[in-house]
């Protein structure tokens, strides 16, 4: 097992900045987000990551195609192309993919499912091509309608079935599907289909607080969620790959960054280190 | 169709207040909940409803009791059995029944679900002699962790399965399904089984306020919710009750006891009786 960076957990810090901060503080992978990779070009970034040693192990995130039509589709088209080539230029295994929220003229998240696959299904092309493994990801059930109708395990693996494993899998996280009650078994189906892409890890405490109830993601061990059966479905369903820590919290992001990234191999070391080791 | 106040819509005002003005805002059916009746006591209640013509086709809610154990889990029983007797003594047909959320020892999903069925399993006989059915309600995936283990219909369906459907059913709530990508399928496999017991409307927008993330369900019509559809669903699975309106808004709450009856009825007219005469 081992602990990844995602970048929104430092999100308001530059990427070549944390970059070189997450290599002091002894972390070895990272997963980009796609807008400062664009704005950086991928050889800046390739240098930043060759010079401190660390592995860019994921890119976030493309998508959120559901609710729209013409030239504001085929640009979600473009969008998820263009990160496709960048993670293939860094070495980027994985791509996470958001499929986006419903549409006011058509509520019917059986519709909205079979955008989704037609996306894919368009995309094959390009996601074969790069190499790179596209990871749809099911977000909280809080954000149905604006952000993702995609809300479970099981659902994204029925929106995906029968394409290619190897290029369309499914990223797990925890505060999005900690309250599933197929959680195990729909992850140890997706193990068996090897399409267990990518895994992140945050946690949750009620209340949410507003008027952005997103920001309220928590360092692994101060919320609710019980993140040491989460991993064990995980490593029990095949899960090899790196464990990232994803928060968006803005009293996380108030501390500088070193803190930050401290607190964060902190939390990972007392939460799935001292837990799992083997 | 037939629209139901359910009592929490005017949560501020007394039982019988709200019973004599929702008789005057040509509401016929009302949903009671359990403390005010055990407040007045069920002769006082009857008095009132007599007096009004209005009919009691619901009682809210009893359960929370999948967290608790020894002393605190036979209060949680008794009170079930207190609340079927007053449903009896009053000729209310349904009980809602919210699962309960999760102890910090065990935050099992499945051992919880075990616990809901071996209450059912306990209450059978209470149930049976009280000629009551016990509608299982799915809250919102948001409260898992402190109101209830069950989020979805389907869930709800696995844990009462085998039960006597006359006795066990399922309560829909639109605020806490309406983003379940199975819910067409599990309303139509509820209704099939005779289970579909109880039907409440409310509406859905984001952010949802702080600290209490629950105070935000809306009048039907005012958020995201398709509530034609959802309907829809209900009536071709065979649901044939009333169309309960349950709301819990601080904001609607501050209103006049009339004006909050007058809203209910003219949303219910107008996303209900409107779209859905036949």
């Amino acid at each position: 097992m081992k602990l990844c960076l995602n970048q929104a957990t430092a999100m308001p810090y530059g990427l070549e900045e944390t970059i070189r901060a997450s290599a002091a503080a002894g972390i070895e992978h990272i997963g980009v987000w796609v807008e400062p990779v664009q704005e950086a070009g991928p050889a800046a970034v390739r240098r930043w990551l060759n010079d401190s040693g660390l592995t860019a192990t994921s890119m976030s995130r493309v998508g959120f195609l559901t609710n729209k039509r013409g030239v504001e589709l085929s640009a979600a088209y473009d969008a998820v192309r263009s990160a496709l080539e960048m993670c293939a230029e860094l070495s980027i295994p994985t791509l996470s993919f958001v499929a986006g929220g419903l549409p006011e003229h058509d509520r019917s998240i059986r519709n909205a499912e079979g955008r989704v696959r037609d996306a894919f299904e368009t995309l094959l092309p390009d996601i074969v091509s790069s190499g790179v493994q596209v990871m749809l990801e099911p977000i909280h059930p809080l954000f149905v309608n604006d952000r993702s109708i995609i809300t479970t395990v099981g659902q994204a693996l029925r929106v995906i079935d029968g394409l290619p494993a190897e290029q369309v899998g499914v990223l797990v996280d925890s505060w999005a599907t900690f309250w599933d009650p197929e959680f195990e078994d729909s992850v140890a189906r997706a193990g068996s289909q090897g399409r267990l892409s990518g895994y992140q890890i945050n946690d949750f405490k009620l209340p949410l607080p507003a008027p952005n109830n997103m920001q309220s993601r928590l360092q692994p061990g101060d919320g609710v969620i019980d993140l040491v059966a989460m991993t064990r479905t995980m490593l029990e369903a095949g899960y090899t790959g790196p464990i990232e820590v994803e928060i968006f919290n803005d009293d996380i992001w108030a501390q500088p960054l070193d803190v930050i990234l401290r607190q964060t191999v902190e939390a990972y070391d007392r939460v799935i280190v001292q837990n799992l080791v083997r």
